[in-house]
């Protein structure tokens, strides 16, 4: 049989972090490679009895067809969280109901971008967004992310230099960076936006999950019309009902309605429905606390053992929220070369590259905290610093 | 704000569907406009328990992220299933289970189309893949159905003139015909695809609602290499799940995992689980002969009340499974217009225009039998006799 394939997928690899998880899924490895959130703490009593509660009301209808916005209670929760803990006032029928954000991003991907479109990416980027907008062949301008959010300079004189159409950005708890824009940058990010033709994506599944300090301000607050904003219930309830939103107004919400109704019609709506039972009976911010608590001492004991273990020519992030830090080796170290090396150790954790557009073997990795207990953090990083030090010594 | 919209997007016309589900949801309105399978049959008893004793057992991992593949003892219950009743061979792990299968049309679309490659389709042909085909611009060639099949003639001249890359068929009880393909037909198609580097969709989610005669062959056991099977737990079991899946082999399977997984990472794996646990614990074709007896009985209602109401000059199909029927008006009378003096009388049914690729104000409409008891059906065949004998006398 010929080529029966797209262009589109020809261009694209197998998932990298699909390999990497293969071979981490043996229990006797260390793996800081996932980016699970820990199953220990979902709220699985509370789900089931609100499984249980649906199941003894209006069930015919949870189990029927429904829309393609999806549920409307639901979309009232999420409109009234959005005033409640950023101030921004967002009208329910903005709101699309997506299966998980990684749908947002394709559908997204699906209204706006034509062959070769510019569009920006922070460096390193989520592997997702790179996955899913690169179905759609646009052409990428990596910004590098600095401590403070992306860098300004560069920014500016990408949109400067090309038409840009859409900017990709996770600015709390950034995956794979663990960083968080200042408010000072996202401001700055507004202002080079403000009345251009351009959208920017503020993708923020971690936002809750904060353990230090004070939220910062939504880019919808100052840009609102150049704004798309996607969020989920992945990391704060659990990620296999696949429950996510876009928010987005106008003739952008009708676009990326049809959008969504040809891609799958609607969001499996019987977990819709389970998911606005548990909010309606349960304090969604009481079941953060405590995911919180968990994941700001497991982030506490990574740096505390990185401090130990690591050896100081190494950098890394402090992350205040999220399930991710960032480690950058001196130039010139593969981190895909140490990778293994400190598998051979039972240690795992996954190299820089997939998160940049154009590189390889790049000097960063990422470390994910959310799923060991400190202790295991402790050993593993232990283990992982003594081969950092062969490695890099 | 200037166009940000692909090209793609903007082809793409609001759904004309969604439109006149709006109008017909009045409760005054006898709806034979509706695709929705009866929600007095769906299992519910049998889902809360499959629901409740998935949270007496491995409930962490059915709320965990999971992998694109989708469960594999679903993907064992399915293949099992086709070697029972078809007597094909097929490999779990030649399935994806995917979120519906509108999913697997738009993943299908995603892999295989470019802009302008040539594809057949059934005509009057299923409006959820015309518009999930559309969003990949490829070019149309409709092909006419009998109630047969397929035209061979038109089939062959469409494959002999271009250079044809995919052919989407519903061959049981089709959407929105009700007709079948014979075997004739079926081995027809299959011998002038044998060896051609193009591929036939078999999109199947009415098959097992047969009431009369027997299965006929898959495509599958005839031309195994040139064929995606379609499925989907929607109309024997509920839609609301969003679950389907796909069959296919080698790289065009590695390639629409790809799809799949940049589109929205896995379908939602809690309810894949209960699906496979009410599976377990139920014989699907006892509730499949609960649905079957209703349908039937319905289908007949609308039949005897058709041959009762409409002018004999009014064509129809008589399907042997399935939910919809067709109907024919005589030349030049646009069953649009005759949708507008019926509505006025509180009966809907589908104007046949959005099952055209390029046909407007068509003298075909499509008839859903499976959502009403036989005496409202008699009562709407009835008005809408009345209103079509107006109309065309």
């Amino acid at each position: 049989m010929g080529n029966i394939f797209s262009d589109r997928i020809s261009d694209v690899p197998r998932s990298f972090i699909r390999e990497i998880l293969k071979v981490t899924s043996d229990r006797n490895i260390i793996s800081f490679a996932g980016g699970l959130p820990n199953r220990k703490l979902f709220p699985v009593e509370q789900l089931k009895e609100a499984c249980i509660s649906l199941f003894d009301k209006d069930i015919e209808d949870a189990l029927q067809y429904s829309t393609s916005e999806g549920d409307v209670s639901l979309r009232q929760w999420i409109a009234s969280r959005y005033l409640q803990k950023q101030s921004i006032s967002i009208s329910p029928d903005d709101i699309i109901i997506t299966s998980g954000s990684q749908q947002g991003l394709d559908i997204i991907g699906k209204t706006m971008i034509n062959e070769s479109d510019h569009i920006v990416m922070e460096e390193p980027g989520y592997l997702g967004a790179i996955q899913a907008f690169s179905l759609y062949r646009p052409t990428f301008h990596s910004v590098q992310l600095h401590d403070y959010g992306l860098d300004i300079d560069a920014f500016e004189k990408t949109l400067h230099s090309h038409n840009v159409k859409l900017c990709y950005t996770v600015p709390n708890f950034q995956n794979p960076s663990g960083i968080t824009y200042t408010l000072e940058n996202r401001k700055q990010i507004a202002d080079i936006l403000q009345g251009k033709n351009c959208m920017l994506i503020e993708d923020n599944p971690y936002g809750d999950l904060r353990f230090k300090g004070e939220p910062v301000d939504s880019f919808y607050k100052y840009i609102p019309d150049n704004t798309i904003l996607l969020g989920s219930f992945s990391k704060t309830v659990v990620p296999a009902f696949r429950i996510g939103w876009i928010v987005a107004k106008g003739q952008l919400h009708e676009k990326l309605l049809i959008a969504k109704q040809a891609s799958d019609l609607h969001t499996n709506y019987f977990s819709q429905k389970v998911l606005a039972e548990y909010l309606r009976t349960n304090n969604l911010d009481d079941h953060i606390k405590s995911i919180v608590a968990i994941y700001g001492a497991q982030r506490d004991a990574m740096v505390h053992a990185i401090e130990k273990y690591f050896p100081p020519e190494v950098q890394f992030t402090r992350p205040d929220g999220g399930m991710f830090l960032w480690a950058t080796l001196p130039e010139g170290y593969s981190a895909m070369e140490l990778f293994n090396l400190s598998i051979k150790e039972n240690v795992a954790f996954v190299p820089g590259d997939p998160f940049y557009i154009n590189q390889k073997n790049v000097n960063t990795f990422r470390l994910n905290y959310s799923c060991m207990d400190e202790q295991t953090i402790e050993k593993g990083i232990k283990i992982l610093g003594s081969v950092i030090k062969r490695f890099v010594g």
